[in-house]
């Protein structure tokens, strides 16, 4: 999230005509996340984000994802709700963007997870996984291992600009996940996104989870894969099989994990790295400089590849 | 105010150690104003906004905006106010940055303000001159009449990159304004910057006014002429006589002006244009591209400044 399209006075009105939310009292544009326009309302009645989707959110994708946010709810899972306008409408448009008015979470994101909170949030995954099983709705996952070699051939010579030899570290890891990539591990829902920035606490617990834009239908494993690199490295690039550990053991104490979804663990955070790794290179090249948000350093995750490239088993991640 | 340096859960657990403000609720980067970074915290007793300030804010003014606020509020006016940490102190550090806690004030900033609204902005400019007469100390206008022609130099050729003709226009406003500058006028801490965006309203009303990072000693009359450029032109350009008539007649209302202050206020005008002309080229030319704000587009008051070198009097204002 983030401030990509200025919203004011006039906008608001036409919010605050469309939703049941008494009176405004605040209204504030929020620096979060990268891909959309974010605000906070604050009425006499209670506290919400106003988000409005830029590029990368699909308006066909939009009831997909509020859907699963709504059923999710229904499920026991602290997740932002989306409001209902008067007419009973999901969303609606602003400034020509689709846009959603949702409930805002308490909590706060941790910048340096221990290793208890990389379980609170591991058994977060597993509660979300278990809760989204029933939920009809499809969405292929855009950033799978289809996607890669398109946003590797996109992103072409151009990433060597970024650090010299990535070009060569993304193709030859390209090969062997294509080689590799497991089939038929248990599939559904997962988030595909759950950084830190979105795993909300309050006191040391999981008071939310927040920013569903890139949920879609995989193996619940790789979201596990996703947690495993975006939770469990220190600041300077080191891994914490202390984290990860506990991250593992949480989720699978929610949701066993079965013998091959175990074994698949090294190739999945190989390929969860390289996802944001091309992501990162895509938006570092893609900038845009009137946004609100630095784009992060692509660099971070070259390390993570090279790190899971040499893993042997899923042992090392201590599962 | 946006987000130019990072804060963390870490960073955070400082400033609650330093405050006695409660358990933090949440916190989140916002994507206001220009100089400092700003951050949006909610405990389970207030909100508060934390403020780092960065270059354009120097820690040796920093007492002077804190003192004045905490003045201003003892005075009655709608302002935010520093908290005292423990330990009695207005600021403290946070990431090598003076960083102080306010108040948050609950309303909304206009976009399009009609004239009612700019009679009442004005009414509370008037009401911050009376008020702030008594603050004892003192900080002349680094932003005044020698501030510009030091940064039309260092600006110099590179004008003309932005719009062809604007080096001229700079240079010839600079020597009349020189030329012809009041002297004597009412004088005593001003606000220097009170666009729509740092006035807030509920329900009609002026909620509250906010940063004061420019505030400073100069002519009273100067700070209605800021006013004039910032509240009084519709978005095409139109200069709206209707809004700076109940600018000025409300502002006089509260705080009578003298002959000499409203014949003053055209060449006044003009150089408040001037001021923002100046310091918006210098924003568009040394533009951070990665600090998450905009920077403004500086053409907006070489219209302004064109407007006002072509008025005759202050009845031209509705004076």
């Amino acid at each position: 999230m983030a401030v990509h399209t200025d919203i004011g006075f006039d906008e608001l009105g036409t919010v605050l005509a469309a939703y049941d939310i008494g009176a405004p009292r605040s209204f504030k544009g929020i620096a979060e996340g990268v891909e959309n326009s974010n605000f906070l309302l604050q009425t006499d009645r209670a506290t919400f984000i106003l988000t409005l989707y830029e590029k990368r959110v699909s308006a066909d994708d939009l009831p997909f994802f509020l859907s699963l946010l709504e059923h999710l709810a229904r499920k026991g899972i602290a997740c932002p709700q989306p409001l209902r306008t008067r007419e009973g409408a999901q969303s609606m448009v602003l400034k020509e963007h689709p846009a959603a008015l949702l409930t805002f979470l308490d909590g706060l994101s941790l910048n340096r997870p221990r290793a208890h909170h990389c379980g609170a949030a591991g058994a977060a995954l597993a509660a979300l996984h278990r809760a989204g099983s029933d939920f009809a709705a499809r969405r292929a996952n855009s950033l799978s291992i289809t996607g890669w070699r398109r946003l590797a051939k996109s992103i072409g010579a151009r990433a060597d600009s970024i650090e010299s030899g990535l070009g060569e570290l993304i193709a030859g890891n390209l090969a062997v996940l294509e080689d590799s990539w497991p089939a038929g591990l248990p599939t559904g829902v997962i988030h595909a996104d759950l950084f830190p920035d979105n795993v909300l606490f309050m006191e040391g617990r999981v008071s939310g989870l927040i920013d569903f834009y890139f949920a879609c239908d995989d193996f619940y494993a790789y979201d596990l894969a996703v947690m495993i690199n975006a939770w469990c490295f220190e600041p300077g690039g080191r891994f914490s099989r202390a984290r990860s550990q506990s991250l593992i053991a949480s989720y699978a104490k929610e949701r066993p994990l079965s013998a091959q979804e175990i074994a698949a663990l090294p190739i999945l955070a190989r390929g969860a790295a390289l996802r944001f790794l091309l992501t990162r290179i895509q938006d570092w090249l893609e900038h845009d400089t009137t946004a609100l948000v630095r784009p992060k350093d692509p660099r971070e995750f070259a390390r993570h590849l090279r790190f899971h490239a040499q893993v042997q088993s899923a042992a090392e991640y201590g599962a």
